[in-house]
């Protein structure tokens, strides 16, 4: 038994289960590995983007971490963009990077990058092993620092020789450490300003925006009178009837500004004090209203489900709570595809147990209002503000739960970064719906000219914002990876549309949106 | 005038023309001054690795640098594994990486990374803005950084308030330092070897590859009995009757051992000493023969034409050299397109001026021995390995040369890493020849299993080098971006439609390849 397939053995009696993979010349002992060990499901990717997001969409629906394989520097700087935004979702990973050889490296050989330098910056753990016989050590290690909450990157460097040379037994998975109790005083603090009388704002992020953490806040809510938001991004928020609707702090600063204005405590459960997310001429980028006070009452590592009990227990939050009953969206009359109708037809056709990936950018800003009566749901969002995540992520939520619809939510200009993702999809034959919203534009940044005061941008300008000349065909592309797909320009095409996609595999639907 | 007016006035003022863009909101008023400053062309990208492949073939052809836009770090990190490539090729490039504004820098916002460990990695300079009111003397250094010989890498990053501050005078291009001439010893020791009797081999790179050099390689040669050879992969090499014919040290270790076992003596001008691409079981990862001496005559950023030159001098070679003459390739029988029948289309209808941007990988290996006859034309290789150039560097090529014709010889698991690239050829009506090689699958990697040790795969590990299930429809997906194309199979309906594609405008031929 060679280096790799130690690794690749031990990496399997950890849990991990898939190996999202474009592979190189350095890769190969590992790849012929996964041959020979039952269990490690292979996902070929035609692009590391696709590759990183996927394995971020997979452990944010499998909760727990799967593989990545990437070849050399350049492979892992292409995946890098997604695990920026994987490490802003706090996803678990364990990225195996082929190195050269450890003879060769010095040679400088084309291929050749600091590799540590470029995966330090997103890796939680890292190590470049120096020995075939402990490699299977070394992955051990990873996919533990993975598992550790809330969820981490680890990254392998594997020289080809300590894939190819005689390896070590398999090595054990070693304890995880588990989520931490948060100080009793962090409960009192905010339990008192919760009481107080004060207008309070329970800010959730990571796991309290699933269904658990949001019945808690709602029933705190229910007590003191507090409110509770969501972050603006979020890794999955449980949605849809029977759930506490929950919005989150508004994209623009102004909103912003406005939705924390009345607030004077902030307790943060899960989430971070909320800042804007770019810095703008003249406007402040801390969003909370100045003299308030934020109270953390759980980081995300912690045990923040226990936490808001614990905090529930405090105010004597009562065990039940009614809650609002967002009505279903009615199904809107036929007409123009607006932001507004889009999201009539999503709040009336999500399919039960639906896992949403939103990259909709623009698009999407009024779809939860008509969502929140939606059948329920899980909605995961882009984290990092790193566009190019929602089709990987797609690839691999519909990889974790193959028996539920995956529906990517989908801006086209953002789209475009890792539309090679659809061929992945087409290969699997991915449970994944995906409605592109043709705007043809970059159109968030028209307002963003305006927002940082490049006010009368010309055509030059206004230019490089166009996606429109030529319009991207949608179907056409989609079809040359090997998805079914069909234009809309109405709200009934759309609506049919959605309703012939949620079969079985993969279905895109290019929507032309009047903008 | 702002920052980034100055800036944008003092990348003309330095000489630099086009700026392949992709910009998000840090960047918009970096957008808003290109309407306001004539001389400098936009070109809209729809993912990073477009645009720094695209700085990286334009400076091949141009001779001076382009500017890119970037968003911020994942912008950035997205473009690295092209400006791996563009440092390998010592390309000129001036990147403009938008960052937040210095006082939102603290709060780590989404996007928040850190630009500067990243783009260290490939930049032989870099600065981060302080003041808006001296940027643009911050990118005045930029381009002279990015001018000094052989052609740098400059990084500049525009925190967005250095952007829309108050800006200083349009700074001057400072003083750009020239190749420097090698000391006399290193020409006369290269004397003493091509002298001395022992067989000597001229390693060529960097501008030695050119037509200049080669016709002082191919008279020293044909004075003292030396060989010549290129580099494996070559920036730029001037090819076609009329030019020496130049073979490259070839990609397998064997092959590359077998070609350099005979020579005593290797003079490196704008070469490196050779090295294996990569290390293999039991393989050297040295090429050149043991015992044999490696003399430096020049080094890529020295003035190797004038070096060699001294050294023609040096030896008296002779003032003329009747060149070997390649034939002209004879179209072949109409039959299957196999890696040598497409050979020979090429070297039949490769247009007079054509700049062939060859990611060809292995379908290519058999392109040289029936293109040296072709018509005179630029040859473009992919010099750092990391595979998704070919489609941006033809974009580059094609902004650089509106006058020649771009033919791009593309792989198509490669092609796919950047396929975008093919709608900023439709959107600025390029003239690009593109032609995918569809042998649908990583076939180089079939023989680096072997290559590697990793012997008698199973289907798991085949399955990750096939690109067949679905197989991938270039057509579609080429018109899905805009791009007329059509798909061949036979060697006449390759040269039909090879002739097709020359009339201007961009233009795609699927090749089905024979395996």
């Amino acid at each position: 038994m060679n280096g790799a397939e130690s690794l690749v053995r031990t990496l399997a009696a950890g849990g991990v289960e898939v190996c999202f993979a474009n592979p190189g010349t350095s890769e190969m002992h590992f790849v012929a590995a996964l041959d020979r060990v039952a269990g490690v499901r292979s996902v070929l990717c035609l692009f590391e983007g696709v590759v990183t997001g996927a394995a971020d969409g997979y452990a944010r629906m499998a909760e727990k971490p799967a593989a990545t394989l990437l070849h050399l520097g350049p492979g892992l700087s292409n995946g890098l963009a997604n695990l920026h935004n994987a490490r802003r979702a706090r996803s678990a990973m364990v990225n195996i990077v082929g190195e050269h050889a450890t003879f060769h490296r010095k040679f400088d050989a084309p291929l050749t990058a600091d590799i540590e330098a470029l995966a330090g910056q997103y890796s939680a753990w890292m190590r470049t092993s120096t020995d075939s016989r402990t490699v299977a050590q070394d992955g051990a290690e990873a996919v533990a620092a993975a598992l550790s909450p809330p969820g981490r990157i680890a990254t392998l460097i594997l020289p080809a020789d300590t894939a190819w040379g005689e390896g070590g037994p398999i090595a054990p998975l070693p304890p995880v450490p588990t989520r931490s109790p948060v100080d009793e005083e962090r409960v009192r603090a905010a339990a008192a300003a919760l009481r107080g009388g004060a207008r309070t704002l329970l800010l959730l992020g990571d796991r309290a925006v699933r269904a658990e953490g949001l019945l808690l806040a709602a029933r705190i809510a229910a007590k003191t009178g507090a409110r509770y938001l969501a972050q603006t991004s979020n890794t999955r928020m449980a949605r849809g009837a029977g759930r506490p609707p929950i919005e989150r702090v508004p994209y623009p600063v102004d909103a912003a500004l406005k939705a924390l204005a009345d607030y004077e405590h902030i307790v943060l459960v899960g989430a971070t004090a909320p800042v804007a997310f770019f810095g703008y001429p003249g406007k402040p980028s801390e969003l909370a209203a100045p003299g308030s006070t934020i109270l953390t009452l759980a980081e995300p590592h912690e045990d923040l489900i226990d936490a808001l009990g614990r905090l529930a227990d405090a105010v004597a939050a009562p065990q039940r709570v009614s809650l609002p009953s967002a009505a279903r969206a009615a199904m809107p009359p036929d007409g123009p595809l607006t932001p507004a109708s889009i999201a009539a037809v999503l709040g009336a056709l999500i399919p039960e147990q639906a896992i949403v990936c939103d990259e909709s950018v623009s698009t999407g800003r009024a779809f939860f209002g008509q969502t929140h009566g939606a059948e329920p749901h899980d909605w995961l969002q882009l984290t990092g503000g790193s566009i190019g995540l929602g089709i990987p992520m797609a690839v691999g939520a519909a990889v974790a739960c193959p028996d539920r619809k995956v529906v990517a939510l989908q801006a086209d200009g953002s789209g475009l970064y890792t539309v090679q993702g659809l061929w992945t999809q087409a290969r699997e034959k991915l449970s994944v719906l995906t409605c592109i919203w043709a705007n043809r534009s970059y159109a968030i940044l028209r307002g963003e000219l305006a927002a940082v005061g490049a006010l009368n941008p010309g055509p030059t300008a206004l230019d490089m914002l166009s996606l429109d000349h030529p319009a991207i065909d949608w179907v056409a592309v989609a079809r040359g990876f090997g998805v079914e797909a069909r234009r809309v320009s109405t709200v009934r095409e759309f609506a049919d549309a959605f309703r012939d996609g949620l079969k079985p595999g993969p279905y895109l639907i290019e929507v032309v949106v009047d903008a």
